[in-house]
């Protein structure tokens, strides 16, 4: 596949394909009263199309009209990979040395239907600005809307292949996470932890990360997402929040427990199990039916009722499967009624900035007939080091 | 700092900061014509504030005009970590059950001169869209051009610290791909080769990785980005590639390496030494005053010239440091100076779709007196398994 850029590419390979995802975004697409989706590699590429690309410094998007044919604009580089996918429209390539310019003109071009004042809802989440810009200069008469959600929502319920995976995820993570604990020594730096974790994530099957895991003590526990530190040696009485995740067939865990070094003051006792409480809460009242924001105001008011309602600093939670942070927001204000299949979050925090914080994080999913805690790792108060 | 959305914050801490970086980006951004400059956290963002943010769902944005003071626009829950950066301008922050765009509003109104007609630089290759979005939302009457390459620039040049730490990255990646060859054997699949390669990076001392390391044999080796299968276990005969590197102190290596296992054709003997012969004379030709296309050139007329020009799939190279693609692109068409300080691969590849590929890429430092090569792990023919 060595050609001339914007050359066009028809891909036979429509049959290798499972279509009916991406009818089913077309579909949700037309009802949404947009005339085309814009995508780029990330989770809903790989949930409709079954692979992965690296976003770098090549944009590689895929054009998926309402009415007519999709088109994708791929880095020659990748075009032998992205072959493979099957995909069931025509494809422009572009080499280093010309640029991508001319095969963004070429797909215009091919889709004659979106030249004049069409409207494009573009997952705006993970398109980089660049390549919107292209976008906007081929098709100039074009309003360019944020449908990151809308595109999403293809993902919103896991089928129960998606769950397992998940689990498979999440156990390699738990195991880690128990042989992490095992090493933890006082005057160990959060960055030595922090490392020994991810030794213990791969040996133990992880195919990537989830995130940069954070390992944070003491005062930097105090920030939601503090940096692990290589100048603080943790010691007797140090909070040891751990808030990490392994990934798996490209499922993604997203655990935090919180430990205390050795000791534990009565406050921080309280101040845990207050966390503890409203993690628990959050949890037993998932159900079908219920709305994000009615979770979330469970978890609130046991914070809020408590004597620490000033530590609040977030939300209860996200949606998590291929994509880290999702759909549905478990917060306040948000209507989204739950469904069986949807997978999240319950991941109550407080933090006293510059001294603590307590995060215990479970991953769920809502069931038939209620919820099923996916984390099994204990949350009862543990003395580590 | 618990405070309501769209809440000014005067961070007083300009003392802390090392300001002449951030001065040197206003005078770049005067000089080549645009009123401001926006920016979210990064490789740029690390390297003006000495800190990292994980980019999500929630917009943190630095607004720095040619003319006044800088604005920022923080998740309230990241606003304990930011402010020991010691930003040199207002802070508005906002909550998720609030939503960003009051915090928008708010910066836009303490940048009255910026309100009318006004030209911006964005960061465009790594903000994202809905993050333009909101910006065009409240600076309606700006022009949003892309200034990815003038804002990195500030990076262009490393300081003897960053090419230390990226000695640092490099040695550990080198370790790692030692240990992890004494691994290999016949039998094993790419992925459970991926997954000893990760554990010996941590167990070497990375911090995390450059990016999600490929790990291709035989067929698979013929795509440049080929993805790690579970399903096919290397055999006699396969090419290896390994492309991946460690990041320490947020410096990225990045290096790639092809073996064969226990035997190698003729025929592919020659085409690895093809590329050898490539990677050894892009070396040679890297002198300070030469341009990036020279070495390309190079590069490129030593595969053009051999039996395998056909194979050629992509440029010599990319800039290497906080960002793991960056400038100076070393490709025909460059003509940007190659300077002192200048850190870059050198990585030609051959790539016979569907048998093999070759790749093999090293990590250089442009010097006052020539060149200094990273990356010192062999480059001579090695049977593996």
């Amino acid at each position: 596949m060595v050609e001339s850029p914007g050359s066009k590419t028809s891909c036979p390979g429509f049959s290798k394909m499972d279509n009916s995802k991406l009818l089913k975004l077309v579909d949700m697409a037309a009802k949404a009263g947009v005339d085309a989706v814009a995508l780029v590699p990330g989770p809903n590429f790989r949930n409709l199309f079954g692979r992965d690309f690296h976003l770098m410094e090549r944009p590689l998007i895929v054009i998926v009209p309402t009415n007519g044919n999709p088109v994708a604009i791929v880095p020659n580089l990748e075009m032998a990979s992205f072959e493979k996918i099957g995909f069931p429209g025509q494809v422009f390539d572009w080499r280093d040395e010309d640029g991508y310019l001319a095969a963004f003109e070429a797909a215009a071009n091919a889709l004659p239907d979106l030249k004049h004042a069409k409207r494009f809802g573009l997952e705006a989440q993970r398109m980089r600005a660049f390549e919107q810009m292209a976008l906007a200069r081929v098709f100039p008469e074009a309003t360019l809307t944020d449908a990151h959600q809308l595109i999403s929502s293809i993902r919103l319920i896991k089928t129960d292949q998606d769950v397992d995976l998940l689990r498979e995820a999440i156990s390699i993570s738990e195991a880690a996470l128990e042989a992490t604990l095992e090493q933890v020594q006082i005057g160990q730096t959060e960055m030595e932890i922090r490392s020994i974790l991810m030794r213990e994530l791969f040996s133990h099957g992880a195919e990537g990360l989830a995130f940069g895991p954070i390992v944070a003590a003491s005062d930097n526990s105090g920030q939601p997402h503090g940096s692990s530190r290589t100048d603080y040696q943790i010691k007797a009485g140090d909070a040891l929040l751990i808030d990490f995740g392994a990934s798996f067939g490209g499922y993604n865990a997203d655990i935090t427990r919180t430990f205390f070094v050795r000791e534990v003051s009565e406050y921080n006792r309280a101040f845990y199990e207050t966390v503890q409480a409203a993690n628990e809460r959050g949890k037993d009242a998932v159900r079908a039916g219920k709305t994000a924001h009615e979770i979330d105001d469970v978890v609130q008011k046991v914070l809020e009722e408590s004597q620490f309602a000033e530590f609040r600093r977030h939300k209860t939670g996200h949606g998590l499967g291929l994509d880290v942070h999702e759909a549905p927001q478990i917060m306040r204000g948000n209507d989204e009624v739950l469904e069986a299949g949807m997978v999240f979050t319950v991941e109550p925090g407080l933090y006293r900035i510059g001294e603590c914080g307590v995060r215990i994080e479970d991953d769920v999913v809502v069931t038939e007939s209620g919820v099923d805690c996916l984390t099994g790792f204990s949350r009862e108060l543990r003395l580590v080091g």
